[in-house]
């Protein structure tokens, strides 16, 4: 049982050859939707190959494909693989699994990356970073050659911001509500309304600070921001802002997981 | 005496009428590079009102006029005068004066800045931060309605990265030689070679760290990096590069002293 996306991913840029694709994984029976991550986490494992480089995600559905890697070097059905982690998180399941290990500065390029989204376009552009590790995710990815991004069918959006959820920016701490203010501004056209993350569970109200001591500003749009590259580089471009969770024109291939089945769409 | 750049600034996009300006503060002897200094900062203070929101810069030049409008506070020919430090040590600085402060939460908009430059090229576009505050430093400028910057005539340049001194790049801790080598790489025809700024004084090989906590990488140039605003936005691209040391076309005013006198040159 497979299903495709076809009326989502279109067909200018993707290779449609591949949208169908049949998945033994999956049952015709209802999945939850952490059943759902896991059919395309370890789908997208079939794509890792003995003696890679692995860029290993964060969040969720990635949790699983590092589970997956770990599993199948044990038994041995994979060799001599060595994961870049993408967080402090993911490095310590990797240590806990027994994974090896390395980093950007050893291996400046990584073969295959898999991590999940919280958004994905029409053209595979992504959102990330709601797991708060964005930054990490962005240099591990743009440095590898093919990136497999794994998501169950709730995270398509028609465009980046649509799910009405939070589009992550990394900022340094110092005058934060300044560069908050300059964020919205940017983007008041489409309605933006920007907020600093917390760290939540102790129900105060102190700053979520990231991997890299940073925070964390949600930005959340009520109309398409409209091109994202234009967007991209105007954050960017305002001093204060260390990185931003829209992942333009990175993933190569989307693996989605649907309640009827898995599909694969790569990026011509 | 006065004496102008024309010459240097050239008569495009400058206030030619504004650049030869007497100044009594200038005598026909030789000044040595700290009482030069002195002149641009005293000059640039003369534009400072009461009332006014002041964005006080960082480093050996702009400390002058920290200290001036300080005194003029004190005499009480200034009034009224609000402080927005660009850096840590201009914040004791300014407290240990007693000039009052706020910051850019409270003052989301300066009236006018003063600040020195480690490059300046004939269009006004700058190179700072060798001094370590340039993310602070380019938030407070870049919320400034007059940006005044104050240069003895030897950080003149024919184009930036032409002293052979560094531009700074702030960046994240994490996997900084990766970075490294990916910022010499976006400049590899201008003959780009990176280093990471390491904390003097103590003889060791300690990273310098930035009042935000990042590691600042300092690119030597061999050659002209090309179009600035397309350099800009390369570096800032790059994921884990935080902001870079060229502020370009921000300077509203740059005043020069040299030997035989002080030029003033306005941005039209």
């Amino acid at each position: 049982m497979a299903v495709a996306y076809p009326q989502f991913f279109g067909t200018k840029n993707v290779d449609t050859s591949l949208m169908v694709s049949s998945s033994s994984s999956v049952c015709p029976v209802i999945l939850s939707q952490d059943e759902l991550k896991k059919v395309a986490a370890y789908k997208a494992v079939e794509f890792v190959e003995s003696g890679m480089i692995v860029g290993l995600g964060t969040g969720s559905t990635a949790k699983h494909a590092v589970d997956k890697i770990a599993e199948l070097l044990h038994s041995g059905k994979l060799k001599n693989i060595v994961g870049i982690p993408t967080s402090k998180i993911t490095h310590e399941q990797a240590v806990s699994l027994g994974i090896p290990l390395s980093d950007l500065n050893k291996h400046p390029i990584v073969d295959l990356a898999i991590d999940g989204a919280d958004e994905v376009d029409p053209q595979m552009n992504l959102v990330k970073g709601r797991g708060g590790s964005l930054l990490r995710e962005k240099m591990v990815e743009a440095a590898t050659k093919k990136f497999i991004v794994i998501v169950d069918e709730s995270k398509l959006v028609n465009y980046i911001g649509g799910s009405g959820l939070a589009m992550p920016v990394e900022i340094v701490p110092f005058c934060w509500e300044f560069t908050l203010k300059r964020l919205e501004m940017l983007f008041i056209e489409a309605g933006c309304v920007g907020k600093l993350r917390t760290a939540g569970g102790s129900g105060g109200e102190e700053p979520y600070v990231t991997d890299n001591g940073n925070y964390i500003i949600d930005l959340y749009f009520k109309k398409d921001m409209g091109d994202l590259k234009d967007a991209s580089d105007a954050i960017l471009r305002l001093a204060g802002v260390v990185e931003h969770g829209m992942f333009i024109d990175m993933a190569t291939t989307v693996i989605v997981a649907g309640k009827l089945g898995v599909s694969i769409t790569n990026k011509l």
